[in-house]
């Protein structure tokens, strides 16, 4: 039974009012599979002009602190931590993105990590388009999180 | 060179003042994979009760209209009409999530397209998350696209 | 059969690329009924200190400009004109709003000029609160519209 | 007096820095009136196809979390519940949406339980408006809070 | 060396998660100066039609919840009072801002207070502009701020 | 006479429905004057890391397509161009920023350049107050502006 609805199945937002405040961590993960020309743009752009990454760092970041006026049961949270990294894989032809969010509070970040993947990754897409308009986003999911009743939690 | 930057490597947002105004269309595609008995508890819900594909494209289609909130350099556009669809693979434990994002102006609606799946997809995960936190999206890319100067594009 | 649903009855919001665009205009209205107490100190603001109508006549307005965001499946409009008037009930012990919403487009204003409505009434009610928890708000409804396919209406 | 001006009449957001964090609840109702065939239109959506209600109690949740961001001087607080629910009254050719918010914390969240009932007949009355113009929107009012200094209240 | 960013030099939202929860003051300024004939028409309005502050002040408030949304590295707080002033300076031409913001929490609150200032100057701006393009905001900055581990500071 | 008030002295958004659709282009400045130590560290990021003006600028871009939100009266209109620059002005211990945004339409851009200008200098304000709190914010003017009705004007 999902948590998110009623006995009659209609949908709610989660009381958590009865939920104590802990220490709350999640990191989530992603990345964008590209033209190898595409990924020598952004790794130079990186280094001198055109910082795509930079700008989808922040959009990321930026991203988390919508995640509850876009999702529509998530509760609106205070972050009191949101970082988004990159990570070039040169033999993919990806940049990966780790986003890590938290707080302290009744309810978990995992989908504002989340949301600051898909933002970050959506940036780049937006940004490398004009070149490559076939750019792939995937293996974005959950790496871990702990705090809260049902403790840690680690991707296999 | 990537046209979100001018020469010296500075973010802009691009000029379309100059752009024709034609009728644009972009079809987005994506996908979240998840355990048999998620998909379960999915399928079971779109039928009776607990319709988290129902919430999903609310949430999807409401978030295309935040692309230009989101994205830094997008420009803020009026949508004329934006779908979102999802077809159960049961063979592959996913939901495949299809989305339209349609206007008439100087600039493309890949983003809202592309941002829909994004946020369809992020609100599933966050409606079944409690019963399964490894869920994975992917797959995530732009399908096709018309109007504009580029014309027509599809993914190989 | 209503339009925001396809033949599946999956939600969408409603394509208006083909429809002409034109001069539209909505108007819409709304009261809120109070204790006579609480309509003397709205009166009495309104001309000295406290001027809890000019405040809600600013929400009135702003929150027009939300609706896309806030009603799921609202056209993004570029509205060219909101007005939001009072009238002082004295008999009926209530304030009630008028709002005026245009635009020159495929699609109509109607959700705009109810949405200032509400937005005005609620901000009433809001600042008012601590001293008439009571209130009630009603007769909220669309006087008239003009332009589009569907042409000029008025309530009966 | 009102306590959102300051004593030369200026308008403030009230100073909720030092009041006690309490469990607060707040419950408001509304509903909105049509035609027979309409609601007929509804009633059979929720069965099948189209379900109104189920994108109107999403609507409902979602701007509830915009009240800050709606409401000028409403404090922004982290809700920790929000529920919409509708009831069918066949006899008055009408919807009725009674919705309930949660938090914990220096101020209610009377506000947030009416803007969610609100917004969720905004948007019945979108999703409906092509076939029935004149619905009417009423009852719109507080039933019941509890939590914080000024104790228990509902409404006669 | 910034504390938005990290060893490598990327952005990043800081850690306050570790910071104890206290009572935070800012208090920020900043003026306006404009032709003669422009701040007769604010006085003007201020005694009788036409409050141009009055809508300024609640545009100020507004806008110091929406800091979060607006300064990317920001962290979302609960405001729990805004208070935006403003005075006459007649032998100047100008009007002054005073905005206050308070907030319990791990973190400041002085980017609220500025933002108040910022966009309460703007919408002065915005309501002139028809009458005195040229006019100058000026004189933006902190005036004081209380709590947290830094303690109290005052402009000099 | 503001145009931003009818005759009775009531706020409204000025009708420009009957306003012909010109190119429209705005330039607006202003800067922030820090200790020189903290220029220093500005400048420094700039080459090698901790790019604060590449993250103002991404803020002043981002702010100026949220003008529409933040001043009540503004029209929302899509903006077509968005340019956010910086220069180092060694010598008064400055960062001068230079904004200009461009639209299609019946009304002018010139509060998105200067709501452009204000959330840049905000975002380096923010970025640099662990080190600097005494900042100033000044000079934030419209430069010119050219399209519509009253044509062009240049600051003096």
């Amino acid at each position: 039974m999902l948590t998110h609805f009623n006995q009659t199945g209609d949908a709610h937002m989660v009381d958590v009012g009865a939920k104590t405040s802990t220490a709350r961590i999640a990191i989530a993960t992603g990345k964008i599979t590209m033209l190898p020309n595409t990924l020598d743009l952004i790794i130079a752009g990186n280094h001198k002009k055109g910082d795509v990454l930079g700008i989808a760092r922040i959009a990321g970041i930026m991203g988390a602190k919508q995640t509850s006026s876009l999702i529509p049961l998530c509760h609106p949270i205070n972050l009191t931590n949101v970082t988004v990294d990159f990570e070039i894989l040169l033999d993919e032809y990806s940049v990966r993105c780790v986003s890590k969010a938290q707080t302290i509070g009744p309810t978990g970040v995992e989908m504002e990590a989340l949301t600051a993947v898909q933002v970050a990754l959506l940036t780049i897409y937006d940004m490398c388009k004009a070149v490559d308009r076939g750019m792939m986003m995937g293996d974005i999911k959950l790496l871990e999180k702990s705090g809260g009743k049902s403790g840690d939690w680690k991707a296999v």
